[in-house]
């Protein structure tokens, strides 16, 4: 577990939260918590000067993120060499409607962390992380699957980045507004967000006795996604 | 209206969809939909050659974003002199479980939107822009509300960014196998995530008398937030 004899993670000029640092965190466990209930990111990075910014799945092992796509996507392409990446996790609770226009807000949980993103080169190490792709949200299920074949793992490139820096974020008060602000007859409230999963759909084209395998228990209908993926998580890394 | 003499964003080496590009789109209509659905976005940047990602509410007015913050923040203090930016909205809609792991995937509508962010410094249009911010999603709000004070309004940055390119990418087929890879006993399907308003919870501390006003009617227990972000959107900017 590279860096795992550390608690906390390094700040500096790139990673220290600046506005409302009170709201700022290092810990390992905050920033490992946050990613680990989350199945999709913002990847941050820069090809000739231009910024870009790609949503993409994801997951964590350790002090390392995983992401992977097509090896003809320019993310991935211009990644492959080591280059800077923010990958950012973002997690929106509620809608903060105050008294006035300034203390309107969001209550969220994010986290930013920061590395060099690296191309898996060996097949091995390559084959695992395309397993781990899976079997991490759904714990054992490419043990169910139709094996990938060396043309499947050669079309596809997979990132890995040792997480160097790393800072999470995170508002929870609901409304808060200026003392002298409460005994105005104006309306301020806290409107909760959640993201839910929805009833699963069965492929229509299941071949007769095929049914729902338990490996996706977790996965029902009205429970928050990141229940379900943190849970998934623990049950995969139980150490980690 | 800036470019709106246009139905289509340029499209060049910057915001050409590479992979998969069949679901890239570049059309105003589908990005403009895409954008007025979401309440957060996404920014990346660059500071001192590091990318950053960073998640921030926004909102769209014909062809120019607007989002805003501290002026203390990293984000809005190294943008503010035109930096080149990738602002991204990410709906995630489902995800998709595949009888290999190669055709695990996502069902999601994503857009990206390229240009230069600048600070508003004039007055009068900022303060306009802060009013929008609220009542860009909660029609008429600020009217109700205590006004801004010129502290306020000078401790806030606002940024606008003219979208000078734009790409939406959309897939929408729940599961898709291999061809051969139907008949197999193995369990595949769609799993939809819905990102959906929970109860209001009114502030404590509210005055009695004071009730909800009709301003937040859209914002209901159970409703898809983008649903009642769209909404608002139409009815602030019924011709954008």
């Amino acid at each position: 577990m590279p860096g795992g004899e550390s608690q906390q993670y390094p700040v500096d000029s790139v990673n220290r939260v600046k506005r409302l640092a009170e709201r700022g965190r290092y810990d390992k466990a905050t920033v490992h918590q946050l990613l680990d209930a989350a199945m999709l990111c913002h990847v941050a990075y820069i090809v000739d000067g231009q910024p870009y910014c790609t949503p993409t799945l994801f997951w964590r092992e350790d002090d390392r993120v995983y992401w992977h796509g097509s090896n003809s996507s320019r993310m991935l392409r211009n990644l492959s060499v080591g280059e800077p990446v923010c990958l950012t996790v973002t997690h929106f609770d509620s809608i903060v409607l105050a008294r006035c226009g300034f203390n309107h807000s969001a209550d969220y949980r994010s986290v930013m962390v920061f590395g060099h993103a690296k191309k898996v080169d060996d097949v091995a190490e390559k084959t695992r992380a395309l397993r781990m792709m899976v079997d991490r949200f759904f714990p054992g299920r490419t043990a169910q699957l139709r094996q990938s074949t060396p043309q499947e793992i050669n079309a596809t490139t997979v990132l890995a980045m040792d997480i160097e820096r790393a800072s999470a974020k995170i508002r929870a008060k609901g409304v808060s507004d200026d003392d002298e602000d409460y005994a105005l007859p104006i309306y301020a409230e806290k409107i909760p967000v959640h993201q839910v999963l929805g009833k699963a759909e069965p492929c229509p084209r299941l071949p007769a006795g095929v049914s729902r395998p338990a490996h996706l228990d977790g996965y029902r209908d009205g429970r928050p996604l990141e229940e379900a993926v943190a849970e998934a998580h623990r049950a995969v890394y139980p150490a980690s």
